[in-house]
């Protein structure tokens, strides 16, 4: 594929090119797969994540720069479930793209709803190797950490910081989402409003019950509008990176991510194939009217559409 | 099984240990599904779902006394993606088991997380079918809404609840995850406080935006502590279940339900059978190494895997 080319020369056209083919599941998407992968792995993945209003993308514009300055290239995917209904990724995404216009070092992609928010952190994932493949030195991912979903996205990256207010309560909704599971780096955003050294505290307490050996997660209080701690910020992500890489933490994390992205490729063929045979050869209607009756029951309904179609296992 | 004889004689006990072994997979899941199917599908279901803090727990227990008032019997699952760090869902349910348990017309059982939410959702809707076999009029699935899954779980539901405050912000952060769309009637609750009529007219203007012919969504002012709006709450439930069954929306929604859940149950039977060949077959470590080294790409890797265990489509 020419685009393919295009983007090892380092072409930022191809670049978003193949992000739409493969964020669109283009016929030719698993191909450039293919194609990209002996390309991929060199990236250093950041995952950010919290609530709504936390103030991710203001402290990941400052986070760019910090980047910028160390000598890293960096791609950003922000990953926003945002009902079809709205579209403000589109438009988020051209406002932030202005900002760095200029720098070719940078390169920002939004992604929004695409049928299910399953699909939606494959496209995320795929998006992310696209970029790792065209060369950047960092790629991180950003998304707004209410769901399962999302939090499974920010799981494959190499360092996670999850991005907490002084806002009240807000320390105990991330529990509730398992959030505090995911973090290698704590971040009290906003941390000139009241409260943030409490939360601060909190957050440190929560942490420390948990007394696992290894790394202990940071946290740290961030002003982001004004670019408060963000090189601490850095300072702590290249830290943990460090932490990561002379652990073996790194290998083992990335062979864990293999197995399973394997395994949901493996799950995608495999229902993907059936769904196929079951429809170019039965009708599914009469089944589904008979459940909804009651008259046959889903389970026994399921067991039989896979003898019909003789599936062999 | 004895049990299922037991529950069709009205033992809470039975009902009780049917979900928990439900709810665990226990291997005679499928035959006790199998045996109570035909003796499901009477219960109305309601879902209820809002942020975190918007005070759905208090109004599920208005509701419950307000449909106790009107004859039914209820079931409530609640269900809570807490964090197995926490264990709140267990506390939280034998304090309002509590509260009802001299009530043998009401059962309440909270979920938490099991692994993954899709384990989750499986089985919250495993345990409406117990509930329903059971013989409970109506069955409240109430759910924190602030992921895909868990609107997944709502979404199941004839009637949908959507609980909002008049706090800050917190329409808009509704419409971001998507629930605008499943809400059949949205509440909002603290109605005492101030800017609960802003709210009101926020989600209604947001409403009329949508112009779709049919159910227009009530929004009703609630002071779920005080009892206050939970009467007209009910009787906009009631509407709306006339609403369904005058237009044979019921059958068809029952319909949909019964389709995905066959679609579901056959992509879990392929999934676990496919697995299971491979276990017994393969060894991944290597697959997984050589994907993690990028000396193969994950997408050939898969394929590799479906060709050695002679996947026939």
């Amino acid at each position: 594929m020419e685009t393919v080319q295009e983007l090892m020369r380092g072409s930022r056209r191809a670049l978003a090119r193949l992000i739409t083919l493969v964020e669109n599941n283009d016929p030719r998407k698993e191909e450039i797969m293919e194609r990209l992968f002996p390309h991929t792995g060199k990236a250093y993945l950041i995952g950010i994540t919290g609530s709504p209003g936390a103030g991710k993308s203001s402290l990941v514009d400052r986070l760019l720069a910090e980047a910028r300055q160390n000598g890293s290239t960096v791609g950003v995917i922000a990953v926003d479930p945002t009902s079809p209904f709205t579209g403000g990724a589109i438009l988020g995404d051209r406002i932030r793209m202005q900002e760095h216009a200029l720098d070719s070092g940078i390169f920002i992609r939004s992604m929004g709803t695409r049928g299910s928010l399953g699909g939606l952190s494959r496209a995320a994932r795929e998006a992310v190797q696209v970029m790792d493949a065209f060369g950047k030195d960092l790629i991180i991912i950003e998304t707004v950490g209410v769901g399962q979903s999302e939090i499974d996205i920010v799981g494959t990256a190499d360092s996670t910081v999850v991005v907490l207010t002084p806002a009240g309560g807000d320390s105990v909704q991330t529990i509730k989402a398992g959030i505090m599971e995911i973090g290698d780096i704590f971040v009290v955003n906003k941390a000139d409003l009241g409260g943030s050294e409490r939360t601060v505290a909190e957050v440190s307490m929560m942490l420390d019950l948990k007394e696992e050996p290894g790394w202990r997660p940071p946290v740290l209080p961030v002003v982001a509008l004004r670019g408060e701690g963000v090189a601490a910020l850095w300072q702590a992500l290249m830290e943990h990176r460090r932490y990561l890489q002379s652990g073996g933490l790194f290998e083992s994390r990335r062979r864990e991510r293999a197995g399973r992205e394997l395994g949901e490729l493996v799950e995608f063929l495999v229902k993907s194939r059936v769904w196929e045979s079951i429809r170019t050869q039965i009708s599914l209607d009469e089944l589904i009217e008979a459940i909804a009756l009651r008259r046959q029951d889903p389970y026994s309904a399921a067991r039989e559409l896979l003898r019909r179609i003789n599936f062999p296992f």
